[in-house]
């Protein structure tokens, strides 16, 4: 295994120290429970807090900023974070109004939130709701799930509701609802050509031939649906994507903005020509595209391979994907 | 070899393809030339153009937009853009008031741009200006290039002068003064984990052993100043940031801006423990950081590792750098 890394059990420590280090004056965090918040004392908002384990960056810490999340709690490499962090993100971040938890749907992440939510009520506060993100296609259960699997989906729902929730007087109440609005609407699936390796173990997680994809592939390189022969770029993307509409369903007519993840080794000119392709098939059916997102948003390490996400639209969800964000992940 | 394409032949069409049907709204192109340009009726400004093999996504077509280039000429995978595509995409975008070149130096690059602009010359207009982009400190002459490199400190030169040549009455002598300008205050060198693979080719560029680095690889794979042993970040980033600290030199006291760049493979994650590293050495160093970049913006297809640039500032490029953008690669 050679990355940019020093020991494997300093990474995600390393990682937000240089996150922190490359945006002094937006963001804040404490680095030994692996929070990161919004340095922002004029803070007078709902706030959205989101977590998961390490590994999928730009998710969540990166998305912390005006018009997305206010506190992100990253777990070691593809573990939940810890019970105790979520707790204190929560008090650190609340300002009278309430907390959202919006939360990919992974066994782990589900406990240790709907802990913290426990937790806070019984010490008298802050206010928490919790929405739980599913918009996976490719499997009911997984390794690490019950039911089906959050994954880049969620990026659509960090971006709505975090719009939503800088607008004078919103509650928390309309945003756990717009949340589960956006969750209803999103649907995702993705597939590697190769496997991601974690620092810990430095080899691969999973094994997979040089001629063969897994289709469905989970974010942590659990099982998907199907372990195929490696095939063209059209053809796999119209399998991903016709699974995609076809599970809402989408339908003619249907407006959506589109999302095509890189899962963090493959380059961004492959994840265009993947765009090309399902803006395609869109036409074909006489889905009407409003944006299309290209980038790497919801990672698995150095898993190369991409998925493709649906949401279907109405006004408001227009209007708040076009909201400004201020994010530390940014080209310029 | 596995990737996200159909025909190796076919990658760049479908790419620049992609790109099109993502932007319909902002970007036009003549796919067959493989010029991108940008979709707007009302500019009246010097043009901005660049150009090179792809490949190095998102540079250049992906930054086609207001504030940052008015085309970009690609070429194959690696190989320069065809002497009448540049003709043609200057043709396009003059609106009169001049075409500024701005060419990373590879010896391909610069011949077909020179000879473009032999023959503008000759057919009467438009009246063009080059800089020549070589920003990597890592060798003196190299396979495809007499003298050094051009690299990622491109992107600085395409965002200082763009931001330039929106302001009102701004003409093609001060473009070509202020690219020069940027051009003499940023340096870069970067180091190569793994090799890029072509589409065409199908294997490795280059040969590393699996503990191995090329410390100041080239971006099409070319031999760097030295092969060596796989090290811990905080080493290999030190050499890197040192070397091009020394070359200046940088010197305490001075302001810059900081380029982390992945060459294509690597995860964001690894690129800010890289970031907070070199964020340390400057303060180590009293050297003023004025703001980090950390991305992928100049890259090598799938080649893993890393380059970091530093670009010494004054108030000038401190306020171009910080000038609005509306391009192709984003987040939001």
């Amino acid at each position: 295994m050679k990355k940019i890394i020093n020991k494997p059990e300093d990474v995600v420590y390393e990682m937000l120290k240089g996150l922190l280090s490359s945006n002094p004056d937006k963001l804040a965090g404490i680095l030994e429970k692996r929070i990161i918040y919004r340095k922002d004392p004029y803070l007078n908002k709902v706030a959205i807090i989101s977590g998961s384990g390490s590994g999928h960056e730009p998710d969540q810490a990166f998305y912390v900023g005006k018009g997305m999340l206010d506190a992100a709690c990253a777990g070691p490499v593809f573990a939940a974070p810890t019970l105790d962090a979520i707790v204190d993100a929560a008090k650190i971040i609340d300002r009278g109004r309430g907390v959202l938890f919006l939360v990919k749907n992974y066994t782990g992440d589900r406990a240790n939130f709907e802990m913290a939510s426990e937790m806070l009520e019984f010490e008298g506060g802050p206010n928490v709701e919790t929405v739980i993100i599913n918009d996976d296609v490719a499997v009911k259960d997984s390794t690490f799930t019950a039911g089906r699997r959050g994954v880049a989906g969620a990026i659509f729902v960090y971006k709505i509701v975090g719009a939503k929730s800088e607008e004078e007087g919103v509650n928390l109440q309309s945003l756990k609802k717009l949340a589960m609005q956006v969750n209803e609407n999103v649907r995702s699936m993705g597939f590697a050509l190769k496997s991601c390796t974690t620092p810990a173990k430095g080899s691969p997680t999973f094994e997979l031939g040089s001629d063969e994809i897994e289709l469905g592939v989970g974010l942590h390189g659990e099982p998907g649906r199907q372990r195929l022969k490696y095939m063209p770029a059209n053809e796999i993307i119209k399998i991903i994507t016709e699974s995609v509409i076809e599970d809402l369903p989408f339908r003619p007519f249907d407006e959506v903005a589109v999302m095509v993840n890189g899962l963090g080794g493959t380059p961004i000119g492959e994840l265009y020509i993947a765009a090309g392709i399902v803006l395609d098939i869109l036409k074909g059916k006489n889905i009407k595209v409003f944006r299309t997102y290209v980038n790497n948003f919801c990672t698995s390490l150095d898993m190369e391979g991409c998925s493709v996400s649906l949401l279907r639209l109405n006004e408001e969800f227009k209007r708040l994907l076009c909201a400004p964000v201020d994010i530390p992940i940014r080209y310029f």
